[in-house]
């Protein structure tokens, strides 16, 4: 693994080493305290995400590498008109390892094409946090045992939630899970995530009550429902409740259920079910360091790499606003099959 | 000690290890250099302090230890409306001990309530800092060879300043000590500090002038005083002006005068009694690093503690729109004599 | 070398030093990643600047020093009314060197005065930034193997930039060297500069076209153009148009030619030049990184000093608004010859 910028791009070889990796140093951190000294890892976080920060920061310190780097733009060179090419390749100078969050969809590939080193991308705009999905592969994997055969509940805002989508392109890759997708109608799957289940013969179906489907579930995978999503509070407070997990529902539950949940959470698990011991969300959020501690274990132990500029694929442009290719203009176009694989949007005629 | 939240709290005991510790630290700072190595503390600023979190960074650098942390509240994941409860539990679970500066009173004690590790108070709300008491009464010891039998002049804004009502609160703990409380009308210690003086029959008096006292005194602790808490820029003269310490009065006190100010300072010493040896501000900056040294590395030696959800006690409900079990719905309750545990308020009716 | 305010007070002999050390960090940057273990930078920027403080951060870490700091002043005691003798005396009792980078011309002299560690000045508004100016000299140094005997053309803004005026007082340390100035009427050197290359008897002449001169050049120095400088859109693209760096422009240059830029560029060199090799800019960050570590290598082994209050040194005033001297009123006079020592600025009557 040069990079890691999608899950996609991972083989299940590389996430069976991640995974062994990462269960090694969980079982006993302190052999891998030194395991990257005089390492420097740059978090270049465009976008502020103290919690993601302190996670990366956090696995960075404790295999005795050191971290520099930024929390939002304000100060840096970038509001002087860099682009983030220069960016790259003057902080690839200093560093190791480049963790980067920004709002520009496909940034961290962007970020890839011009780095000696290798970039992890911590999320860019509503597109791939790909250490998040990681970190919930990770955690199911050492609650249930394995990644197959799993019966997966995934509730709450499943249409704007990159999470759901990444953690649900994941887990179609291993054999015999069944997925129950809980949402309101207006808040359910979109069509393109819709369709790879589909082309992938996953096994899925939609509802939209949580009490008729928790019997039945391995995971329950709760998100948040943001009020911003909904035209009104009333509107909100009626759909966001229905989703409630609480321990009523809980007691529906079989013993072995694993509630999971990304954080940060707000009110859709009540204080009484979060003291139940089949929520695992804060262990989850420990293991998300582990998995990141050997993510970044591998990456460190890379040699630097002499980036030429790379080559244009494809003809066109990509018509995504959002889309780092549309906003930086410093870059080649990457176009395959009608697609951009900058931000893995279809090009519009 | 498993947190330090307030002085009060510190058995005479556990201050006499932390004295003797702190002066080994000073002594021989490089002893200590990696005696925390591997280790992590967070340092979660709520609000900025610019000066305490290098103070707490600095300590915890020396030990060997790492920092992860944040300054305000812009970005963190407070602002998606998560508890503390939450942030502390995830947060709990990266870092070895957590330092936090918070302006709800009372938000250090609630953070040990789930935290898997040592809480550290660097200053909840006009509430406590306890850190800062640490660092007084370690460099009134350094200087003085003792904490009792002295006589104390406390100096400037006695009505708004935690500082003094800890370092009151702690002095009256040693025996022996007489203080001159040397303010204005309008900024003379609260009721509530004076009750708690008359309880423990401190020897006290209340003056207005600090020419006429300043002879007598071992120790002159000088505070600023804030603009702000006067109607005018012409009230704020006239009243801050006659506790502005300068050469003359100066001449009017001992040669063994210790004069501290837990700093920043504005106009409050003139640039000459600045320069004087007896004022030893600096010094007390630079214990305050040593102190923290020694607090930090008693805690990062224990063992991460499994919380229970913890128990309410006492009914009602606290009353202090300032207090953080109202700030916070996801708190017990903890009041005990009519007094709120979490900002020591009382519960009006 | 006991703090590094600007380069003309480093001596030839103190430079040959450095580039040494620079060498061999370079070359072998392992043999000191644990040299300055134990040791604590404070970098106070009182103006955000993330790629200075980056490339200082790096330097830091990668010699085993740790790293405290800020960014921005927002929060420090700075807003409390603190000045800044006492914010340097505060923060060199915690720290084993300083380095600053404040809007106010002569800050970093006036914090030399006060601070028991080593001060680097890392900007001090539009007037010195000396690791600047390390960087390029050790980068050229590099490539040219010597720094003497060299045409040099500076194209761009040499009117504002602070970078520019300090390579020109550099290079003329060295000797043989030509200086050809590009740039157009408006954005000429300022008078000042003129003053010392005359006095200095340097060999330079001020053109407008690049095309002209690009033949003869061993060096050519660009600078960013700022839009802020033009009263309108249209002059702005006008004028900057001419200086752009296209590959027609080095088709005319030799084959050796050395282009650097101090970084960020925007749009003044073309994306295809930017792929020539003798475009070396990238490779001067990295220098930057070296040379740093050189320079805190050594101002990391000095003995702290202590500070008596500075004497003033001549009469008046300094009439520099933009003076430290005249924003902070703790500090001391210092004028001489007419000139204000801490911003080299003349005392208008």
């Amino acid at each position: 693994m040069q990079h890691l910028i999608d899950f996609d791009q991972v083989t299940l070889a590389e996430w069976d080493m991640l995974l062994d990796r990462a269960t090694a140093i969980r079982k006993d951190p302190a052999v891998y305290a030194e395991s990257c000294r005089g390492k420097l890892v740059a978090t270049l976080f465009y976008e502020p995400s103290t919690r993601t920060q302190l996670s990366f920061q956090s696995a960075t310190l404790r295999l005795g590498a050191q971290v520099v780097g930024f929390s939002g733009t304000s100060g840096s060179s970038v509001t002087k008109g860099e682009n983030l090419r220069d960016t790259i390749r003057t902080v690839s100078n200093y560093v190791d390892a480049i963790v980067m969050r920004n709002p520009m969809e496909g940034a961290a590939l962007a970020a890839s094409l011009f780095s000696e080193v290798p970039v992890v991308n911590a999320g860019d705009g509503g597109h791939f946090h790909p250490t998040q999905t990681l970190t919930d592969l990770f955690t199911i994997s050492l609650e249930k045992g394995n990644l197959t055969g799993l019966t997966v509940g995934i509730c709450g805002d499943l249409l704007n939630g990159r999470t759901v989508h990444s953690l649900l392109k994941a887990l179609i890759r291993f054999p015999g899970n069944r997925f129950i997708l809980i949402s309101t109608k207006t808040l359910r799957i979109p069509d393109y995530i819709r369709n790879i289940l589909t082309a992938a013969e996953a096994d899925f179906t939609e509802v939209e009550a949580l009490e008729g489907v928790i019997a039945q579930l391995d995971l329950l995978y709760m998100t948040r429902i943001q009020r911003e999503r909904f035209e009104s509070e009333e509107a909100y407070r009626r759909e966001s409740g229905i989703y409630v997990l609480d321990s009523a529902k809980l007691a529906l539950a079989r013993e072995d259920l694993l509630v999971l949940h990304p954080l940060p959470k707000v009110d859709e698990i009540t204080q009484e079910a979060d003291e139940d011991p089949r929520c695992r969300y804060f262990e989850q959020a420990r293991n998300g360091m582990y998995i990141r501690m050997a993510l970044l274990y591998e990456l460190l132990h890379h040699e630097r790499v002499k980036q030429g500029f790379p080559k244009s694929r494809g003809e066109g442009r990509c018509t995504n606003p959002r889309c780092v290719s549309v906003q930086e203009s410093s870059l080649p176009t990457l176009i395959e099959g009608g697609r951009c694989l900058y931000c893995d949007k279809e090009i519009k005629q």
